[in-house]
């Protein structure tokens, strides 16, 4: 299941609640692109956002509209109560698989990561992801951590985050430390053709949510071995990659899927707003320059 | 309000709830030693982990426990819905002033910071305080933002986090930058006497939430002028000190506390844990040293 293109959508959103309808046809595009699976309530998914009758709303409109394709579910939160709430909510609803990430206020110390996923791993029947991302939860994974962690049980795979080094000696330095069982699986666009280059498993993939023949066509450029055609393919989509660091990875597809009609803007929850003219403007272009408009 | 000594009592909870008795005490403690205001759900008081109703629970326990002491709630939340309805709940409850700060996951850009106090101030009836605290949040306040922030009615105050240069320089320069009627106040225990004498409004204090008259001591030298007298008391409690900047404040005032047989270990939600064995064996003799164990 951790292999492959997983493909996260946005969880659409008012002030008074999560447009079902949106999603399902968000989902539902990627059901039909035949992604290997779906990253629902992930960060693109506003997962921290939302409250607990939200997630849970999330996760039966996601299930459903996958129609069978697995679907991983993010469960982070604060507190060690809630997360396994959420996962207890999210196994009930269908869910594939489970994606934590160390959510923090006060900055947790190590024994209090491996403590989380320690109580979660013991205690949930499906795979826990250890979900990676210090931009968000401030907290630094050490690779001994990461050994520690991958010998509990259901723990089956790690998202990692763009390496601020090259990312291929990231992944193949991270494949000699973690059991094979282990799924190791790439974040950060932009540097996803290299890392599945170099042997990443897996691509947890942001425009994936919005485009995912795209995505696939790079999974399967790199899964081939086809070096220079994977690398081009993903080149050809630096203008995207570019407003991605610019302006953050959820504001840019949000603002896609607004142009699109797929949602209704605004389709982030206050106080994060869209983007400003400025950036639709230079997403308009970028979509142009990409052959991403039609 | 907004001056001298602002206490910020922990909120004692266990998995199941706020332990009232425990909060009560905590909070007579300060109302005894006459604080000029208690800081209740502050980053002390936990309130990113507590739920609406445990936070509720907390305002209406803190504010029959404060006997007419001014009482400050946080308010802070991912959302700006979530925020609004706490700003609801505290004025409510009885809260004397709201303390906000820009909570995030995603991290906020400036216009966003903005547009959720501008919402926030137009809805409330109390003084707000800007609560910056990037190591909490990941945002990093601009002293043009605090100018515009000051213009918006009801922000009354700012608490400022311990600057990386000399802590007098930044209290005098935010001084002649902002206008006269909004409070300067100063976070980070360490530098609180040297930002006293510079001229700052209000000290936050965290050790002041389990020790009042022992910081009270340091604003009344302070405020009298003494500067060798303020410099020498903040002195005496380096060892508390080093503690903090070690471990977060957090976890020392619970050890305290738990110490002191004030709240019941273990007092903070997982996946935080309490002092290490190490740091409580650090703690007794930073208390002894400082003449705070009794």
């Amino acid at each position: 299941m951790l292999e492959g293109l997983c493909a996260f959508p946005l969880t659409p959103v008012s002030e008074e609640g999560v447009d079902e309808a949106a999603l399902t046809g968000l989902v539902a595009r990627l059901t039909a692109a035949e992604v290997d699976s779906i990253g629902v309530l992930g960060s693109t998914g506003i997962y921290p956002y939302l409250d607990r009758t939200e997630r849970s709303t999330v996760l039966e409109v996601a299930v459903a509209a996958a129609a069978g394709t697995p679907v991983i579910a993010g469960i982070g939160a604060l507190r060690t109560r809630e997360v396994l709430a959420y996962a207890q909510d999210a196994q009930t609803a269908g869910a594939a698989g489970l994606l934590l990430a160390p959510v923090s206020y006060h900055r947790l110390s190590e024994e209090e990561v491996y403590g989380l996923y320690r109580d979660v791993a013991s205690a949930v029947s499906v795979p826990v992801i250890v979900y990676d991302n210090p931009g968000t939860t401030g907290f630094a994974f050490t690779d001994e951590l990461y050994t520690r962690l991958a010998q509990l049980p259901k723990i089956t795979g790690i998202k990692i985050p763009p390496p601020a080094a090259e990312v291929a000696h990231r992944v193949t330095a991270l494949r000699s430390v973690l059991p094979g069982s282990v799924s190791v699986g790439i974040s950060g666009d932009w540097v996803a053709a290299e890392a599945l280059l170099a042997g990443a498993d897996c691509w947890y993939s942001v425009i994936g949510g919005v485009f995912p023949a795209t995505a696939q066509a790079i999974v399967d450029a790199a899964t081939a071995g086809h070096r220079e055609h994977a690398q081009a393919l993903s080149q050809a989509l630096e203008p995207i990659w570019a407003l991605f660091r610019q302006h953050g990875s959820l504001r840019v597809v949000a603002a896609i899927a607004e142009t699109f009609g797929w949602v209704q803007p605004p389709s982030l929850p206050r106080p994060l707003l869209g983007l400003s003219a400025q950036g639709r403007t230079e997403l308009e272009a970028a979509l142009q320059a990409t052959g991403l408009a039609e």
